[in-house]
């Protein structure tokens, strides 16, 4: 039975649900906040570019865009350290060939809406903005920005895919019991900055990798664009001594970064006006429970699980999601109330997970990067996958086994780390190798 | 310099609060969602009575109310057991005449209310439910629930003492950047129900106890009213096996009743009636961070940190914040940036540490007071504390020694908790009590 399906958000989710909801014959009304980005040159306030990795690739695959997207997208082999020295290491992210890719996070989204405007029962309503839904007659109330008019969309069921601070989460809250709710900040936010191609249009630096300044409490990094640039994150805290809130004029900006990046400062010509014309954004995690409201309300996406930005996984988690969703649909059918339980009681650790492996990814990348030890435990984990190619780590589960859920790859993570930590405390473990000492703790770890 | 002050929420933490605010010099204004309880008969749909200890003693002292109320109170010695097998068993609260004290939720609050009405510089407006806080322009926004009609109110400061649902932290929460904010909820709700006095008016039960009846994974409570009667509570998931949706009916409440509190059931002629006229309420622990913006506004009590009821804390803590804030303001004086943040950072992780507390409590109170083993436990500390007049517990730190924080007597418990469960499982400990092994564990866990 056809159903009309309201999507509160086209952001990347949104759009790349209602592919998936119209593809299975549903009559679907997207409701964007914003004007059409591809007729207006607007800011989502958000990264520019994004890490896309195979759970992502295998969201885009049911829609039938992987091979559109990976053709304006730049594959990133591996993390390129550039360490307080001066000096630069390379750490390869998986096998020969793998790799996360940086894209456009507008370029997608295009993409997204192009395909999604071309299915006769898609109709994208931009400059929407939400501000309540109904849950009980799923029914949402928008104000058109553009006009200021008041608009009542009524629907069968409506899904939030509006973002971290989504709107419809907000009805839920507001408007249920016993609804489990968190939102929690670092106290790191981040401001983006560029480096620009060189006169020649070529990159400046190795487009094939993610580039990462790691500073211990604070870091930068950089991912490749298209154009020959690179758009380069700094991530610090807000407070403190070495914080945004010291860097409050040009003097104080350049000597930061000219003692933490030289490197890069050289590659930043308009460092300063992008400094104080770019905005310090916040860093947010955000839990909540149920996702679902009976077989009317959905959260999908950042509404569901917002996480922050160090694992590179948010596009890909939420367009698993819709992947999972699919599958609910083709396995419950018309059944809607089991298809939105089925839906969230398997992605809900998943977003747990997720979140938490993001928060310690921020840890790893800001200090452990450049930690030996780590390095260590990073070489001791390569040299047992390759004797054992059978053997996924951690990271590559959450990247490059989309197979695998996000919970069982972190707790997989939990139980590696143990075993590496063990591994590293051994001097010259790689000469002790071949010892039963070494092999019994890696048949141990491969066990896992 | 006089601030004109609006404190939104006449609860017991608000009442106190334009107490403590009005003796400073300070004109304030009182909003109360709620009719005027003095003059209608209302539920506050919250707990009938509470459990007072010296901490919310400490804060009417400063109000001077504390015997007035100490005459309306009932004290506790102790926790009286009421096993499955139908045996009881008595556990004292402290040494000799120490207590916790059973009060009417209404009756502190109308006392409150008097006082407050009685100071020509506090005014109480009843029937004003809040809608909206403007923080930067200290304007709060209410409906008179009584004539519908919008009002504002300018101030100078505003303090949110509006409770678990709080309508100035939604405020915050929404108008702030960085607010951190989460709300849980158990699986568990509760009912209350009663023990009526007997025919000639005396207690049913030893009214100088808090009589528990634990059944592990739910339990049925009974605290004292000055009428004769108790008030008990029902805890009990909301779902599964044994929960409030099975007691569907009255054979299936009647049954359960019958089967796990047996002596209860009989002293309870009005349960069906009560059952099933009384709401299930649900049990929420809120953490959230700041609980001030600039020198404008604060939240206090249940408002800042609402936490499940096991503990007997709530009130007891809303009253000590209405203390600290008072002692900022004697440290501070009219520098109120420094009051409100030297509040905030005061108590905060005092509110974090509550919470947990009480969180903690519900499973020693629902399943450890049960147990042989915790109940050794609980001999052995008893016997130590009478061993070592000045060793404080964890439960006489929260419990009878304000000038402890609860976050330092969370830690002591944690650490109390590591050597007494060493203690317990050493076979025959009372017999070896003298020897160098237990002897040293006790000097340790003395040394905490």
């Amino acid at each position: 039975m056809k159903k009309n399906i309201s999507i509160v958000g086209s952001g990347l989710v949104g759009s790349l649900l209602s592919i998936y909801l119209a593809k299975r014959g549903h009559n679907v009304n997207l409701f964007e906040r914003r004007p059409d980005m591809r007729k207006t040159s607007i800011s989502a306030g958000k990264s520019i570019n994004l890490a896309l990795s195979d759970r992502g690739f295998r969201g885009l695959i049911g829609a039938g865009l992987a091979d559109d997207i990976r053709e304006i997208a730049i594959p990133m082999y591996g993390r390129q350290i550039h360490h307080s020295d001066g000096s630069e290491s390379y750490q390869p992210y998986g096998k020969e060939g793998q790799a996360i890719y940086s894209v456009s996070r507008g370029g997608i989204n295009m993409k997204l809406m192009d395909l999604a405007e071309s299915m006769e029962n898609i109709k994208i309503h931009f400059n929407h903005r939400c501000t309540d839904v109904d849950l009980k007659n799923t029914t949402s109330s928008f104000v058109d920005e553009s006009t200021g008019a008041a608009i009542v969309d009524k629907a069968d069921m409506v899904f939030g895919a509006d973002g971290a601070f989504s709107p419809v989460r907000m009805s839920m809250m507001t408007k249920t019991d016993s609804f489990n709710y968190s939102q929690t900040y670092l106290e790191h936010a981040y401001k983006e900055l560029v480096i620009p191609p060189a006169a020649d249009g070529s990159f400046q630096m190795n487009k094939n990798a993610l580039h990462i300044w790691p500073r211990k409490s604070f870091m930068l990094i950089a991912l490749p664009n298209l154009d020959g640039s690179f758009t380069c994150t700094l991530f610090l805290e807000l407070k403190g001594e070495v914080s945004f809130e010291k860097l409050k004029d040009d003097e104080s900006i350049t000597a930061f970064f000219k003692q933490h990046f030289p490197d890069a400062v050289a590659l930043m010509p308009s460092l300063l006006t992008d400094f104080n014309t770019n905005p310090t954004s916040l860093l947010v995690t955000v839990r909540c429970y149920p996702w679902t409201y009976q077989d009317k309300v959905a959260l999908i996406g950042d509404a569901a699980h917002a996480i922050v930005p160090f694992f590179g996984q948010g596009m890909n988690c939420g367009f698993e999601d819709c992947v999972v969703l699919d599958e609910m649909i083709a396995q419950f059918g018309e059944d809607w109330q089991s298809v939105l339980n089925a839906y969230q009681i398997a992605r809900k650790p998943n977003g747990d997970a997720v979140a938490q492996l993001a928060l310690n990814n921020f840890i790893e990348m800001r200090d452990k990067t450049g930690d030996p030890k780590f390095l260590l435990r990073k070489k001791i984990e390569a040299r047992i996958a390759a004797e054992n190619p059978s053997f996924l780590s951690m990271y590559a589960q959450v990247t490059f086994s989309p197979h695998i859920t996000y919970d069982s790859a972190y707790k997989a993570g939990q139980k590696h780390d143990a075993y590496l930590e063990q591994l590293a405390d051994i001097p010259n473990v790689f000469d002790l190798w071949n010892t039963p000492q070494v092999q019994a703790l890696i048949q141990s770890l491969l066990l896992v």
